[in-house]
Parts: structure tokens; C-alpha cells; sequence
């Protein structure tokens, strides 16, 4: 029997006992901070499976000193990550496989059908906050790792299963797992994709702009400054900003997506009177980072730009710029990189069909292997990123299983397979 | 001697009693809710004079069944309105001065370089919040009213002397008056003007509105619609509509005010994520109505306006609108009433200047006066709007006290004044 057939099979049959672990784990409603529960399933199985387990409790203050930290707790006494190795015999290649558990909140609760954290399955889809991002995704990794253990394969090279917390809140769990060690020569992240393939991974950072005006009587609003319409020029100039950066953008991977790097205003706020003439709006957004472009260049052309305005008002009384929150590094690996060939012929093996090679418009932890770890990623999924975040999340298990088997066969391609 | 003389000398020697009367009506904070203390000292003040007084608690249950109700409360159990009458002895004009007592509260103590509520003197100016909006003006009142008493005055026509609450909150102090039958020929409230005299006197209404989008990730900005953006439409139409409805004013009473009747939005808010595109965004604001137009016109006109806008998405996900808060009807008295001509002769023979006569930029409870009560009003006072509503308001005492002159001369001339 072929090795596919052979990992086939395995998988057709844990299908049932695949669900229900899904189940398990998405009944487990790892939010930040919440996510022990989870995290001594994932060891548990990993054990059963048969690789060594380091469950550890990331110390934030040391954590704290890296500079790509970025978080916004240093407390990670209830966040335990967790990775599993499979010692390979030697020489070789590694492979990292990394999930984030950490979900994100499941918002206002009427707009679920089901229980956010019921886990039911209906047609074929399996209910819940965080079973397509990502807790589907790490059910393809353990399938594709027990398919290979259960069906009696070797490897030649290591493969480390990172389970790590803090995805969702700029990334801490991978930084803890990557300083404590775990690294490779390359790595899969089944972030939802809908099974397209990433090597390009956006990156991306939050800022908040602060834009003056001056107070006066709204009857007599022509002797004061409307901060709400000079924060119209803002947004006007913003837009013309990700113009001009989008333009930049050769690289075919994009040529699909209409505006490669967004930059998205997400919030605005300002005034407090409605008769007042108001002289503060805040803005918050998120500006998208491409892989050939660090973080620090991309501050400094926001904040050039948003100095060189022409608007007098503004050059007087200049806008605030500052970055806040999450950040999250890009992500690249050449599109002819023997684990891109690989999966690529993978895919098509289980498939039938090529598969869709995409820039991501989103970060993942994919920045941070590849930047922090010197551990190229590809970032491919099950799974929409449609309903991530959102009520009513769900996940696809042939897709699951699809993706598993894909994975499985990558892995042994990759790190030397053999006895199959 | 001279009317004028008397006045003008019984006034000069009034001045220090004076300003330690203002200082405690000023330390009495009257913001809403908490007009008991200083409405005492007002109507002890006017029984000295030698006034008839009527004090009340207003029936908010009864007051709120009036179509021009508009407050946000209805208990005034802390709130007594005050009037003070004189009547005449026959066979004259009657005549309403109306003033407000509520102050709007002190905001941030620390721009304060005075406490708010200390009336201390230094330079000629009092300083405290409600000295210039309005208390000052409230004084000059009763010193003309005072004045003419103590000189021996008699008048033919009733004197109403209004010390309404609410005024800050929609003027439901001031329906409360009218409705119990304190209304006469004419009006003059003495609101801030910097001795302008106002005969016609804007209305405002609060206005909300609603733009809804559609939220996506940031990353696939594309993919929603950014209510942040479509505000930016909304707000541009709202300065077309502004701009459509100050091209109709030819009134030259306007002709040295940049923008008649503006259309200020004073407050946005929307959206909750950086990295999310907004689905919602808020704008409260104010817009001003002209003398010769209704309430319900003025909505109906901008209703109507954002109903109509070329934008595709706004036509199918239509702009919410309410009306909230305050409300103030505009006034207007003829330029060449019988109390114009006899206000502006008296300003030039106070000041020896001839008067400034334009509209008001905001309401006062004038069109209340004229509109509900009956009593076409002028609106004339010490004070400059500038420190209204601002930290370190103050008055000008001089101004207080030429102020009263000019009054008591036009009470007199109106009233059918005698013996003096």
C-alpha cells in the first residue's frame, strides 16, 4: 500500500474520534488568559501520541526584555504553552508546526445560534468560538502527526508541535517557544486559509493619531476649528498614504488582492458636545506591513507623511502620532522553497487540483518564526477566515482531514520519512 | 434734574451693595437642580425693592404635557422659578425682564486660575462661573428696577421680572412663567451680548444621526464598508445643506455673520477595533434655525436632505436621524418696534454711541417669550458670549451698571413712567 493510502485510511477511520476531540477543545474557552484547561488536553494527546511534552508557564518580565515583545499582560501564570517534539534519527531536515490556542472573545452572545463554545455539529460543520481559528487548524497538525506515529513511520529530521497562547494579542506564546528553543529549518501554520498556501504573510501595527481643533459656540462656528473636519483631511490623506504604498507592490502573490497593505481606521471618537465646536478626534487604525518592509520603516513613511500635510491648521498644530497594541511582524518564504514544492505537490496529490499560492492579508506568528526563530513559514489552513472572529464561527471537518493528510505527507517528504 | 441724572447718580452710589450682591448670587452655585439657594436671595432681594413676589416649584408632570416641553427631567422639587411684579397703575405697556439663574457647570477645575464660584473682583471684572451667563445681566435688571423704585418712580404699565431655572436645558423655566400668566407687550432678557442689541434670536435643535457599514477585517478592508468613510459623505452633505440654507438669508441683520445659521457637528464616535472596519458611526450636532422658520421646517429639511444623497450604500442602509436634548426656538421682534426705538435711543444717550443691532448666534428662552407666551423679545445684555461656558468667566461690572441705566430709562419710557 502507498504511503498516502496508508495515512488515508488512518485518517478516514479517526474521523469520529478526531470530531470529538474538537469538541473537547473548543468546549474549553481559551480566551487570554483562560487557557490551562485547554492546553493539558493538547499535552495529554501529545502524550498518547507518543512525543515528549515541555508544558511550560512563559515568565512575562523576562519575556518582556525582547523587543519584539508585545502584549498586554506580562502575568502568564494561567497561560501555560505547550510544545511536542518527535526526536527524528538523524540528518535530517526540522519542521516546526505551530497553533495558536488563545481564541478570541465570542462577543454579543445573542448574535450565536448555538452556545459559542457548544462545539455541535451540524451538516458536517463543527460550532464554535475558535474552531476555525485556529483550534481546527492544530486538529489538522495532531492528526497528521498520529496518522505518521499510528500508520509506524520514522523521521529522519526533528518536528516540534507548538500549542502557544497569545496569537491573538501580538504573539508572546511563539517568542516564549522560539527563545525557549524551538525552532527549525522551516515551519506550517494552519491559520484558516481556506486551504490556500502563504508564503507571504502581511504584516501589521496599530497606531492612534491625535488631531487638534478649537473650541467655540456651534452658533458661532466659524470662530473655532472643527478637529471632526480636520480629521476628514486625516482620513483623506490616509488614504492617499496606502495609495501610494499599494503601488509599490509588485510581487505576483498580490495581484489577486485588490489593496495588498491596507490601512484601516477602525475607530474614531471625538467632541462631547453636540453645540460645541469640538477640538480633539482620536483615531485608531491598523496599518498593514508587507514582507520586504520592517515595522520601523513603515512608522516612519505614517509618520512623514502625516507631518508634510498641507492644510496650515495642521502644520501648526500637528498631529499625535503614537503605536499601541498588538504588532505583528510579516512573514516570507520563497515561493521555490523545497517545503513550498513540497506542499505544493502534496495539495495536488490530495486534491486533485493546484492549489491557490496567496499573500496573506492578515499577520500570524509566522513573522515572528521567521524573523525571531530564523524559521521560514508557510501559513496554510482549514478553515475561512470569513467567520473568524465572528458569531456563529464554524469549521469544515473533511477539511480538517483534507488538510491533515496533506500535512502528513509534507512532514515525511520533509523531514525524511521513512518505514511507510 | 434730569431722569437720566437721577438714575445715572442713584446707580453710581449703588455700585459696591451691588457687586457684593452679584458676588453672593455668583458663590450660590446654581448649576441645574440646585437653584433653591440663590432663587431665595432673589426674591428677598425683590420684596426689599418693594415688589410683589410669586416663587414656585414647577409641576413637571403638567409642564411636560406642553408641546414646547424640554428638559431632560421633570422633577423640580430643587428648582423654584421666581417672579417679581410691579403694577402699574393703569393704562400702560407691560413688560417682561427675563433672565435665567441656572449656570452650566464649572467643568475642569483645574483651568480655573480663580475658584469657580468665588465672584472675586480684580480689575474691574468679577470672575465665577454664571457671572456673565447670567447673573450679571440679572443684576443690571434689578438695579433698573431698583433704581427707579428707590428714585420714586411710578409706572403705568406691569413689570414682570422673570429669574427663570432651565434656560441652560431647553427653557423650561420660562414656560413655566408664561404659562402661569406672566407674559406681557414686549421683552428684554438681558443674555450676553457685549451690549448689542439682538432683535432676532436663533434656534437650535440637537440632532443625531446614525451611518451604519459593513464590518470586515482590516487586513480585507475591501471586503466591508467603513462607516468612518461614510460619514465623511454625511458631513459634507450636512455642509452643503448649511450652506443651501444660509444662501436664503437676506435679512441684514446677518450681514456681518460669516454663517447665519451654522450646522456644527460637535461629537463623533464609531467603530471598536483598530483593525476592524467600523460598522457604525455616530454624529450628534446642532443646527441653527432661522427666525422666520419653524422646528418642524428645519427638520423636515435635513431629513429630507440625508434621505437623498447620490451615495449607493447610504440609499439602501438610510441614515438614522433623531432629534434629542435641548431645543430653542427662535425670536424675532420687529427692527422698528415701538421698545427697539426706545432701547436704541437710550443706549445712545447712555453711551453716547449708536448700537450695534445684529442677530444672535445661539437661543435664549426669546423665542419661548414670543412664540408661546406671546411677548415679542430683545435680547440686550452686559457680557461677552467668549467667557460663557468657559473656565474663568467673568463680567465687566462697569458694563453691569450701564446696562441697568439704559433699561431703566427704556422700562420707564415704555412702562409710561412718572414722577421722576
Amino acid at each position: 500500500m502507498l504511503v498516502k493510502e496508508k495515512l488515508s485510511n488512518w485518517l478516514i477511520n479517526e474521523r469520529d474520534k478526531a470530531v470529538e476531540f474538537l469538541q473537547k477543545t473548543v468546549q474549553e474557552a481559551s480566551t487570554t488568559g483562560n487557557e490551562t484547561g485547554v492546553q493539558h488536553l493538547i499535552a495529554q494527546k501529545l502524550k498518547e501520541i507518543g512525543l515528549e511534552v515541555d508544558m511550560w508557564y512563559p515568565i512575562g518580565e523576562e519575556l518582556a526584555k525582547h523587543p519584539n515583545f508585545c502584549a498586554s499582560r506580562t502575568d502568564f501564570s494561567t497561560s501555560p504553552n505547550v510544545v511536542g517534539i518527535w526526536r527524528g534519527t538523524g540528518n535530517g531536515r526540522s519542521l516546526v508546526l505551530n497553533g495558536h490556542i488563545d481564541v478570541v472573545p465570542e462577543g454579543d452572545l445573542t448574535q450565536w445560534e448555538e452556545h459559542p463554545y457548544s462545539g455541535k455539529v451540524i451538516d458536517g460543520k463543527l460550532y464554535g468560538r475558535g474552531s476555525t481559528d485556529m483550534k481546527g487548524g492544530n486538529l489538522s497538525l495532531l492528526l497528521a502527526i498520529q496518522a505518521l506515529k499510528e500508520t509506524g513511520a520514522e523521521l529522519k529530521g526533528d518536528l516540534f508541535f507548538h500549542s502557544v497562547i497569545e496569537e491573538e494579542s501580538g504573539g508572546a506564546g511563539t517568542l516564549a517557544a522560539v527563545l525557549r528553543g524551538y525552532k527549525a529549518d522551516a515551519a506550517i501554520i494552519p491559520e484558516p486559509t481556506n486551504m490556500k498556501i502563504f508564503p507571504a504573510q502581511q504584516g501589521s501595527m496599530w497606531f492612534r493619531l491625535t488631531i487638534k481643533g478649537k473650541a467655540a459656540h456651534g452658533g458661532t462656528r466659524y470662530e473655532g476649528v472643527s478637529a471632526i473636519e480636520k480629521a476628514g483631511v486625516v482620513l483623506s490623506a490616509i488614504k492617499d498614504l496606502e495609495t501610494v504604498r499599494n503601488k509599490r507592490i509588485t510581487d505576483p502573490l498580490y495581484k489577486d488582492i485588490p489593496i495588498p497593505v491596507p490601512i484601516n481606521v477602525g475607530k474614531i471618537g471625538g467632541g462631547n458636545w453636540p453645540s460645541s465646536v469640538p477640538d480633539s478626534v482620536e483615531l485608531e487604525g491598523r496599518i498593514g506591513v508587507a514582507p520586504n518592509e520592517t515595522l520601523e520603516d513603515v512608522k516612519a513613511e505614517l509618520e512623514s507623511y502625516l507631518s508634510n500635510l498641507s492644510d496650515s491648521w495642521l502644520k501648526d498644530n500637528p498631529i499625535t502620532i503614537e503605536w499601541f497594541g498588538a504588532q505583528w511582524l510579516p512573514g516570507l518564504i520563497e515561493t521555490d522553497h523545497p517545503l513550498m514544492n513540497i506542499l505544493r505537490k502534496n495539495f495536488e496529490g490530495v486534491t486533485g487540483n493546484e492549489p491557490i499560492i496567496e499573500a496573506s492579508p492578515w499577520g500570524t506568528d509566522g513573522g515572528l518564526l521567521s524573523q525571531v526563530g530564523d524559521t521560514p513559514s508557510i501559513v496554510f489552513g482549514p478553515g475561512v477566515t470569513a467567520v473568524a472572529h465572528y458569531p456563529n464561527e464554524y469549521i469544515e471537518i473533511t477539511k480538517i482531514i483534507e488538510t491533515a493528510e496533506i500535512i502528513a505527507l509534507t512532514i515525511y517528504d520533509w523531514c525524511g520519512g521513512e518505514n511507510l
